[in-house]
């Protein structure tokens, strides 16, 4: 719990703990109640014909309740930021703020589930149950491998899109990012050697998503070093990416796996030295997304790469999980997605690379404030920026970002 | 479901699907966020110092997280108003409504949990598992007997309050509008002889509360007549009624019941034939709360009974929850308490009674917009508006409220 050594551990004037004072997030009524004719219309006796309605017809419940516009942000606190296994209780402000930049850059109303912790089949079993309530599950924060079984689980037993933030949000923005690093430094994704530091829920969706998107030469590692099939102490998620990367068949250190590498993408923490990045390949990419502290130093990284991302909001190129979520949610809730599929993954990273159409070493990404993103990313997502005659973009070769 | 005859089944353009289009329940942010700098206190990296601060100090989570004013609506839609068992979905419209209540009387902020139902330990299992989210739970419209034992575990496991509304919201608002309308019969509670009819949650809820009021003569009827304990085909919490009710052992049916009662408290729905209304005592006292069908109409009653009370909106004395809920839920979330005792529901009751200083036959009970209801039920179930020095309400005996 050292990680944040500028914040106090507890200081009611400090402005971190007034910001957060009486809580981030309130319920409000969309209609109002000012007399008994309100009163009966939005409770009973009225609020009994629409039940009946959607008893008769479960469809309308997305007409007709909150439920259309509503996503569970659910964690067991297993997993929070650098924090490790704080709990539910201690993970409340970061789903509370979660809900806040739903809110604020998707208009989505997100509310925080913030569960006991428990077996795998415990945490689907009760998320499935509570799962009538919202128009799709957002996960959060829930530790690796625990958070692999339990997505596959929830996609398969329930009809509404659910999504691992940390996996999927963080490979989305990665793809994105690195779709435009590419065109600074004029290479095409399929001829990228790259290496993922970190082999946890991050590392494991980026990996998964550059290599739909063509990236063909993924070398992937943990603390342990390279990942290939001849390691005997792989858990199981990490046996699949043996079977899955690292073409070259390497074996060794990260150090090993970033000679003449293109492409460094850190989700781990772990520390990267200098003379390591300086092995890598000219006009190499670092993406350093450790926060607050990056595997490697921006002002380091740039001494060696073309193009340097963080995951901090006081360097250029801010790989921020924000650019996605709430344009993916609001994209798959007005289209009425049942789930988040691969290709509406691609369609999101490419929607965020198209919002930047020249693309420098200090701008990849859009910035989080900037106009239109979560917008571009829900019409990239629901498949409406595509003309209905031709095939979706999950359809089409990899292509570069329309200038 | 054929209960609400004045509304259509499906009709968008009726005022009531007017009002719930796109629902009624909103999720906004507490804070600004304008930019990287509130974005860095409302998010990461400060959010995780006050992670943190909860971890090392889980009280810190009442003043720095939503959770000490959220209290989940919680139903699995098993006994849905007068709808019966429409499940989950067709329920929310109906948890909504309450949330919208919950904030407008009570400044509660509420949320809706509809959830797939279960068994007893399945639906007891998910919600002791999302409890650390919420400040309190409010169970609603489940169906009886499993409402009382999903009750009773859950207050078992829990250390924050858990009502189930459809039980107590109604007893303690019965026992308000009864302690009033004793006094304009000027009788006592002790002396009354009361027939309940019905004896699912709100009759089970209503008699026991009564009961501790100090109601000693009540008989309770279901749709086979009146409980006894000669009777073979009881439910366990029949039998439990059958032991603590029905002191003159009376048995037949409800007309039977009613020769000479004073009072007739109607949670069933079932009918009530004039004939047997006429051969209650002279100056009785009638309770027709089934919705939107009084048991006895309200002009019959009034032929007989010298106070008259619906669940309607549109006749004098509405037995209302809503005169409770919110007050309840403020009291207990501000005093922090662990538990709705049935101390606090007897100080709500009379606290909702004590608001009509001078009661008449048309007025035992505020009106639902009165002002002030919810805060005087609030301090009374959080002690506030008793001298220090004091016992508390629940340990004075019966007396009527202050003028």
């Amino acid at each position: 719990m050292s990680a944040f050594p500028s914040y106090p551990l507890f200081d009611p004037s400090d402005p971190v703990f007034r910001a957060h004072e009486g809580g981030k997030l309130g319920v409000h009524a969309t209609q109002p109640l000012r007399d008994r004719v309100d009163l009966a219309l939005l409770y009973t006796p009225g609020v009994a014909a629409v039940s009946r309605a959607i008893a008769l017809d479960p469809s309308l419940a997305a007409r007709y309740t909150a439920r259309a516009n509503t996503v569970a942000v659910i964690t067991d606190g297993t997993a929070v930021l650098g924090l490790g296994d704080i709990g539910p209780l201690a993970a409340m402000p970061v789903m509370e703020g979660k809900a806040v930049l739903f809110k604020h850059f998707g208009g989505v109303d997100a509310v925080p589930v913030c569960m006991e912790t428990g077996t795998v089949d415990e945490l689907v079993e009760a998320i499935v149950r509570i799962a009538p309530t919202y128009g799709g599950i957002n996960l959060e924060d829930i530790s690796a491998p625990r958070c692999f079984e339990i997505e596959r689980q929830l996609q398969e037993r329930l009809d509404i899109p659910v999504f691992h933030d940390d996996q999927h949000g963080t490979a989305i923005v990665v793809l994105a990012g690195l779709i435009n690093a590419a065109r600074v430094v004029g290479r095409s994704l399929e001829s990228l050697r790259v290496v993922v530091s970190g082999a946890g829920a991050a590392g494991v969706a980026v990996t998964k998503l550059l290599a739909r998107a063509g990236v063909a030469d993924i070398v992937v590692c943990d603390s342990r070093g390279i990942i290939a099939p001849t390691r005997e102490d792989l858990a199981d998620h990490k046996r699949r990416l043996a079977a899955t990367t690292n073409p070259r068949g390497l074996s060794g250190s990260l150090g090993d796996a970033l000679v003449g590498a293109d492409v460094f993408v850190g989700v781990s923490g772990g520390q990267v030295p200098e003379a390591q990045v300086a092995r890598m390949a000219p006009s190499s990419i670092i993406f350093a997304l450790a926060n607050p502290d990056p595997e490697v130093h921006p002002v380091v990284a740039s001494r060696y790469a073309a193009v340097v991302a963080t995951g901090r909001s006081d360097f250029p190129n801010q790989i921020n999980n924000v650019l996605a979520f709430p344009g993916i949610f609001r994209g798959a809730l007005d289209s009425g997605a049942p789930h988040i599929t691969e290709a509406m993954k691609l369609a999101a990273a490419r929607a965020i690379a198209g919002l930047v159409p020249e693309p420098t070493a200090d701008e990849i990404v859009p910035s989080v404030f900037a106009d239109g993103v979560a917008d571009a990313v829900a019409r990239a997502v629901g498949g409406s920026d595509r003309p209905a005659s031709l095939p979706g973009p999950w359809e089409q070769p990899m292509r570069e970002p329309a200038p």
